[in-house]
């Protein structure tokens, strides 16, 4: 057993790097956005369709690989991935359909 | 209407960045499964249990300002981190009950 205090100390330790990574993974995630935002407005212009399932396809496998090389588990990166290309998907169709702001 | 070969080029281009920051984002997010690891192991050891909803609750609270000013969606930033801390709690279940690799 490990005495409290030096428990209580190490938590905090280890909780302080993870609100690090957060921020950083909250910045990412805004510039991702503003990135599929470019692409949705291109789509929009250009008459593509909001969805790509080859591309999404290429997107899962891909990250899975990177999953595996950096020891995180490829079925969270999966479900990470979809998350992130269903809330694209949905900003898409707002773009497609005039309701997207600015 | 864009001609379709500039199309094509600016969405291949979006898509390069978008594929780098995927890459980022894998990488950070086995960094922050390293910590939250070394927390669920330190909590089996120290008899804390898995889920702390207080800490939840500054987390929510933290991403979604972190997200209002890089111009995240709060919701989609809530969304993100109940993904994680799901993951999390389910991962510190497996620690507790032994059933963890390595």
């Amino acid at each position: 057993m490990v005495p409290d205090e030096h428990a209580a100390a190490d938590l905090a330790r280890l909780r302080a790097s993870i609100d690090n990574l957060d921020a950083a993974l909250v910045h990412l995630l805004a510039e991702r956005f503003r990135c599929t935002q470019e692409v949705g407005a291109l789509k929009a212009r250009s008459g593509m369709p909001p969805a790509d399932p080859a591309r999404e396809a290429y997107q899962i496998e891909r990250l899975r690989g990177l999953a595996h090389s950096s020891g995180l588990d490829p079925a969270f990166a999966e479900k990470f991935l979809t998350l992130v290309i269903d809330e694209v998907i949905r900003n898409h169709e707002k773009i497609k359909h005039g309701s997207a702001p600015g």
